[in-house]
């Protein structure tokens, strides 16, 4: 039997801000990752998001980032890799009180915009996050980009791991992703995309942007809830799947 | 047999900020109260502290404050009771990720600066903060100024609570402490200030600033590092105790 | 002949979170009230409602406020008057950058939040919010509460001032603004609300809570834009009033 | 006759945290570069830092850095070259209110930390500063790293401009900094780096670290106030130069 989970970024309004129909969304996924104070959310969000997960019985994560709402955490701060492991124990910790306020675990960690795509790529910072979760927590699951750095610190260090992957993005032949900024590297329309996340569910495998077959590991697929338009594009790539027979359930329920 | 434990604010540098002499005060004290990231401390700071108290084998306590790094948490900010319990909570879990990646457990929780001050006199506020270390441990105890609302908060939830008493200051009639604005308020003779505290855990009792003999429960002193000469009133505080027969322990050591 | 000034708070938004319509409320409102990144705003969001306030050609003012983004501004700090008095510099001076840039000047500073309603009844507080303005331009203009502590210290150090009024808010009969959590502070009517406007403009009087008439001097209204259902009522009031003969112009246009 | 400045990073406390021998090292100097508040420096550490530049009668600057407290400005964030312009223009438009306060002017800007780093080396960087400087004010002299990038952005943008040396430091034959990490790249004898920088500022040629003798111009040598040891320096430097004849002044007095 196929299982998927679909996973989405929460809890990322701030204060007077509100960002995201976190309320929405949350029907149609099964993984929260939820926004720790640092890049996007504050304790009152916090402590209403984990209260909306637990509701609609989803896998609670936390998402931590850069200090840096200005920037939304989208920006690369040069910090060293012992710097990001405090920062990621720091926000983990955070939010497993508000976890363990409402009676849920922490299922899961999943690192924010520039640390995501630094520690995709740069091997000690992946490192330090693996080491992050791992001194608090061996039974977390580090949900990190398929192929990347990120999936090999938590297998060498004994963590769990579930690999993210993503509809409308292209991948190249060593299974990493198309820079955003490289013709083709967006996939717009939404059928395609969908039939990509299916073969990969079913088959284990994608078309690279040269044509080549190429082995992916699809254990989650990163929605989004940020406007009508990308909600439209979840409630469709859930339905299609389940169609398929595939189904939808957050990693906790298959990542062992 | 008589004990009593000093306690005393860790932590509080944060970045290139230095404040506090944290190493040389951690020998003579038996509790700290460290600061969570909001009014001081970063998460570099954090993980050195809670190292640093491990290392001295003294009580780990969280000590959460304001998020007002300018005014160092010591200013009033009008916040709702439900912000500032999901503040208490965030910082304490924030806090407990550093101890559990050390073994620690976190032994107390101490508030800091204003939010202690709005809490002595605000059982809303009180209530809150006792309510948001009781969600996440029931076996923390709460650190709270004797005579307080916190101490009522704290018992009436079913939690822990330990007495903290002030050695250079004065005392109202009712137990309260005499506002620093009033003639009287500070004690600034040492030993003066020693032998009021040798009284207070020996008899249970303090002379008020009226001259009246009240009942005062102390199960911990407050003491600073922050400078050379309140250094010296710990080293002589902590030998005068000692003299005394009076055992300097961590409060998780009688608070039971 | 008639003139009033409608004023409204701009530039709230924060990197990746928006706030406020602010391009539509623009033109139907004479002064906008800039944030200056303390509780809203950032350098970006700044020169952008300042070229917007530019373009459509309307007073451009200051509105800062307290450091406090994830209370928006609105929770009560307790500042001295020294350092508030330096934060409305700091605040004035960054949008003072942006308004050279453009080739503009400051029109009025208006405080924001829980400044102003703490400057609105603490003279030592309105005291020193004036004095920054004055230390930095004498010709810009105090806009403050109408009745308030904030149009005393305006007029005492001598800097031009202009009275806020509020179409939506009851009066106490000594022209102070009935508490928001009393029974009949806030008008619901809308042109009720506006004919109170009409009337204060033109009488210079208003009807107080308790029925008696009062004297009010209305220089400027304050009206929102954050949502469809607030530019609705600036549309109308706009509308009414130059049914009136009521000129709607920048307090620089007749503050003198 | 020759004239150099000495240049110091100055008003770099914040809130309660204390650092830098400030009122020490302004009796050596002859510009501050002050900080604006994002990477040190509050409100009230500006008006103290500006009052004291002014008793002690030397060049005021702005010193603005990237938003980041906990890495004190040192640390890369990668901002777009927009967001870097309204960062500086935010910061001098803050400093320049205390000035104006003072009834002072702005000698110069000098970025710090890692947005100096960054603008050295990246044109479009160094250009967005140049921008900032020259829309608020195009008497205000840009204080940069001699043969970097930030000299010739503004040149070309038609600011005065003032070249920082070194005394410490190894040069590249192409006349930019060793890299810290490099063998050789920082002079640890006082005397020898005293005698570099004499021989700088009389015949306007440096020794570089490959032997080579290339061409610097050296405006202003930047100078330390944060411990003791540096403070020496300083006075010693300052002899050393006076003694040689050389005139130690602000860069406003041969700036031109």
């Amino acid at each position: 039997m196929f299982k998927i989970d679909l996973n989405s970024d929460l809890g990322e309004s701030f204060g007077n801000y509100q960002i995201g129909m976190d309320e929405e969304i949350l029907k149609y996924i099964s993984s929260a990752n939820i926004a720790c104070g640092w890049h996007g959310g504050d304790p009152m969000v916090m402590d209403k998001t984990v209260a909306m997960g637990k509701k609609y019985n989803i896998g609670i994560g936390a998402h931590p980032g850069f200090f840096d709402l200005m920037g939304f955490g989208r920006r690369n701060i040069s910090a060293s890799p012992e710097e990001v492991k405090n920062y990621v124990k720091y926000q983990l910790g955070a939010l497993m009180a508000f976890a363990v306020s409402h009676g849920e675990k922490i299922q899961h960690v999943k690192v924010h915009g520039a640390m995501y795509n630094m520690a995709a790529k740069d091997k000690e910072f992946s490192d330090a996050i693996a080491q992050a979760i791992y001194d608090i927590d061996k039974d977390i699951i580090l949900l990190g980009l398929a192929n990347s750095e990120m999936i090999e610190s938590g297998k060498k260090i004994g963590l769990k791991t579930a690999n993210e992957v993503f509809a409308d993005r292209a991948y190249n032949p060593d299974g990493t992703l198309v820079s955003r900024n490289k013709e083709g590297a967006v996939i717009h329309d939404a059928d395609f995309a969908i039939a990509r996340v299916i073969k990969m569910v079913k088959t284990g495998r994608v078309t690279a942007i040269n044509g080549e077959e190429i082995s992916i590991k699809a254990d989650s697929v990163c929605v989004h809830g940020d406007n009508p338009k990308a909600l439209d594009f979840v409630r469709k790539i859930r339905e299609e799947l389940e169609k398929e027979g595939i189904t939808i359930t957050a990693i906790s329920d298959f990542i062992k």
